[in-house]
């Protein structure tokens, strides 16, 4: 498939007249072909009126319809076959293996909510019966069903070309939900991107639905993400990226005359705690797993173990030295973008700066590639770290830091001076787990999902993911962006009082004809 | 039980030193002993800090001794007696009946919330088990449940000295969730929110429960609620009350270093379409029923029927004679508040300013209170109505709008010009089914709760009811105020990966212990 640099408008394919966005191959440097023009409000406007009267009818397509589009989309991804993994490469510097992957989550994201879907339980269907006897007042037939919010802006992540951007975990969730989607691409896969926006619209013409359930628009800059999120059809957004960005489309979100709901992924550090017996135990195992872990996507994971936790003594040494060993045998990979590089190296000045911290290692093998990422560790003392914010700012890449706590005591201390987390994770043995006990409260408090004896890189996608966590790891602790739980962001009930049965949604109908799991006066059928 | 205008933090009972607050009889216009010293930065330091000292152990108490609490509480406001129904006849000049049954109510909700906590469908635990033999990864095992988002600010309202208001629903549902609460009585009730508050007071005393579990403070003016909201250790905010107050709570809230919910209930005009089938065969049933609904509460009720919509014609005629004949013969009933008197005036006298309306009946029996609400009905053309604001505006008392429209299509142009809304009501005979259906995508979309044949005063706290609406109706439509679903917003989940058994929370373990419905693989078990 030729690619085009066009707008993805419903059905349409528009060349915008803004300006040019080029991918550029991370690993080299150059400029990749064609350019993608921005969109301006016009091709904003197109979309959003084709999202808005698309939205009725596709809200109450049937399961099956929907569950339908869903694997529609899968299947139409992996049809692109492997021009989409080549374009991918060159536009991220991620490795075939790991596209391969990723393409592989991405198509079983959206099959598992086709799943999710066909079960109706995210309908959360709740009866309560007429009581006509019951004193002093009679009780009405009510009768709560989840509706689609509306269509849903949803912004392109740079660090998962696939699974987080075009067709990802929010665009799937959404379109599971019932809501259109307006998807702005990031602007460092827009070739990768066009390929996915072109499968989704062969999809969406395939199963016969109403165009405008999906846009696919480009923009550079700021200018065309604000006019979408401004616009007062869109009704939530969906974003994985920088704390920055993320506070500015929350800004701009709660300023709308009618404020709407952000779901921002945004930073985190995610700690891991070596627990004394775990540590003394296995301190070699451990630290080579470690930058096993940290190496991986070049660090560009959310949910890389940015900081270790343990109590000094000989065993954090020992710890020290594999991990010292591992980082300095690392390979440098190349970072998604130059920007990313830029950041990354940026990021490693302010902790060198700070004049808290020690390098004890850093990768420093040969590399041709432009955007480099050499794998550092650093070391601060527990008593640095709470005082100097500094220290605990997320550094997007294989960077870590190692804090060396006086005891458990001091341990708890910092976790309780952390921001919130995707992740916490504990190594520990069965002698750790009175001390683990103590600890738990704070984790649960601190993070969204709590990980033993793993490491929090790799996000399964199923039912009882939580991909997400208290301020700043997301703009919203009550949700996920994985995980079949993703799709209740887009979502809110109506309660329909004494209708008769013709007119109301099958879903609340006295037979149940979806024969879907149902609340009936308080009791779960 | 003697007053005393004290705060009471946790067990404690401060008499504080700002600015005092009297309640005022609204049918007399005199002042109410005793003053109610407002609280200051100490008193809210001293509530927010037992709160967060209570929060980790009574969000791990077991569903048992939870359900206990909320039902030790319902039996202590029942053991106040008539002391409460007197202060609170007093304080908001509401009749007697009504207050009965609004503490009916409160007891109730309060134990319908005690029974949810003990079914435990609220914790949402959703398990994946490990997949050791999975290729190409193995899956780890994953479960999650919901927890307690942390102490919980809750504003009482005006309208609902009981329900919506120290032991109202967002205090129970807080609760019932495991969050410590922080109530800010309402200015309007102090004595009542007194009394109520020693209630709680008594029960977490009872229970044994950790004190700062819960705390009421009163603030003259807005510096006290500033205060608690913007203390870093409130996770969520519940306030029922006007846009403009429940807007500047959300300013606030978002512009914390870490932003918070504010669940917000607002204003709602409520509209009530008359469809002709029903319209034709009983205006004159309608016509009374209306005012029934339009007078309950002295229209100081978030559903009130503010709205009518109906097609120009005879019949319509019908309807606004019988509904000006019953306006005319309602005795004024004293508004709440003083203030909310003037309100209610300055309304009235807006929509006669606008040049748009005609006033086509108004209450005018006579009446020695001094905060009188009289009945008011006018009439406006449709294209008027979308053509002007000033009339979508809420006016808090019992005025409603008839808005005659040339056909159904203009009707349903009027609905889409509407604000989002807590109810929209439709009268209708078989004959109207046609029409409702291409109505109702319209109304899903307006509303949190849609009503066939009755009037939407009246909001029954079961399962199904949805209390709540797009903006302004609320700030957020994703979730409820009233009923079991209001739980949900003071959760989040929270999810465990690779736990061992023994660390695992109880309603996580194997053996199921709680005995609640869970997602298991997929699977309702």
């Amino acid at each position: 498939m030729d690619l085009q640099g066009h707008q993805l408008i419903g059905q349409q394919s528009i060349a915008a007249t803004g300006k040019p966005i080029y991918a550029i191959n991370p690993a080299t440097g150059q400029r990749i072909e064609p350019g993608y023009g921005s969109g301006s409000m016009s091709e904003v406007e197109l979309a959003c009126q084709l999202a808005w009267s698309a939205f009725d009818s596709y809200r109450e397509t049937t399961l099956t319809d929907r569950a339908d589009f869903l694997e529609t989309i899968a299947t139409e991804i992996e049809a692109l076959g492997d021009v989409l993994i080549e374009r991918a490469m060159l536009e991220t510097g991620l490795p075939r293996a790991r596209l391969e992957g990723e393409r592989g989550r991405t198509c079983g994201q959206l099959r598992l909510f086709s799943n999710v879907i066909r079960a109706g339980e995210w309908l959360d269907v709740r009866i309560d019966s007429a009581l006509p006897d019951r004193s002093p007042h009679p009780r009405s037939d009510l009768r709560q069903r989840q509706i689609a919010l509306g269509p849903v802006a949803v912004f392109g992540a740079s660090n998962f070309p696939l699974a987080f951007s075009v067709a990802g975990g929010d665009t799937a969730s959404a379109l599971a939900a019932g809501c259109p989607v307006i998807v702005k691409a990031h602007s460092a896969h827009p070739g990768t991107s066009e390929l996915v926006g072109r499968a989704v619209q062969k999809a969406v013409a395939i199963c016969k639905l109403p165009e405008g359930v999906f846009s696919l628009l480009y923009g550079a800059g700021n200018d065309l993400g604000q006019a979408l999120i401004t616009d007062p059809r869109i009704q939530a957004v969906g974003f994985t990226g920088s704390r920055s960005g993320g506070t500015a489309l929350m800004h701009t979100a709660n300023n709308r005359p009618q404020p709407i709901p952000v779901y921002a992924e945004m930073s985190s550090i995610n700690p891991v705690i070596l627990m004394p017996a775990a540590l003394e135990a296995r301190a070699d195992a451990l630290g080579h797993a470690f930058i096993a872990s940290l190496n991986m996507g070049a660090g560009q994971f959310c949910t890389n173990p940015g900081l270790i936790l343990a109590i000094k003594g000989e065993a954090l040494g020992r710890f020290m030295a594999a991990a010292a060993d591992a980082v300095s045998t690392s390979a440098p990979q190349t970072m998604l973008t130059p920007g990313i590089y830029a950041a990354y190296s940026a990021g490693l000045k302010q902790l060198r700066d700070s004049g808290k911290v020690s390098e004890i290692a850093a990768s420093n093998l040969p590399t041709e590639s432009k955007s480099p990422c050499h794998s550092t560790l650093f070391l601060a003392s527990a008593t640095d770290f709470i005082s100097d914010e500094r220290l605990h700012a997320e550094v997007f890449g294989s960077c870590s830091l190692i804090i060396e706590c006086s005891d458990m005591t001091q341990l708890q201390e910092v976790l309780e001076h952390l921001e919130g987390q995707l992740t916490a994770t504990l190594h520990m043995d069965e002698a750790d787990h009175d001390a683990i006990k103590r600890l738990l409260p704070t984790l649960e408090r601190k993070a969204g999902r709590i990980l033993a004896n793993t490491w929090p890189t790799g996000v399964e996608v199923c039912q009882a993911m939580v991909h997400g966590g208290p301020w700043p790891a997301t703009s919203n602790s009550r949700s996920t962006s994985v995980g079949t739980a993703a799709i209740y962001r887009f979502l809110r009930p109506v309660c329909y009082q004494d209708l008769p049965q013709m007119l109301l949604p099958e879903a609340l109908r006295d037979d149940n004809p979806l024969a879907i799991s149902r609340l009936l006066n308080g009791i779960r059928e």
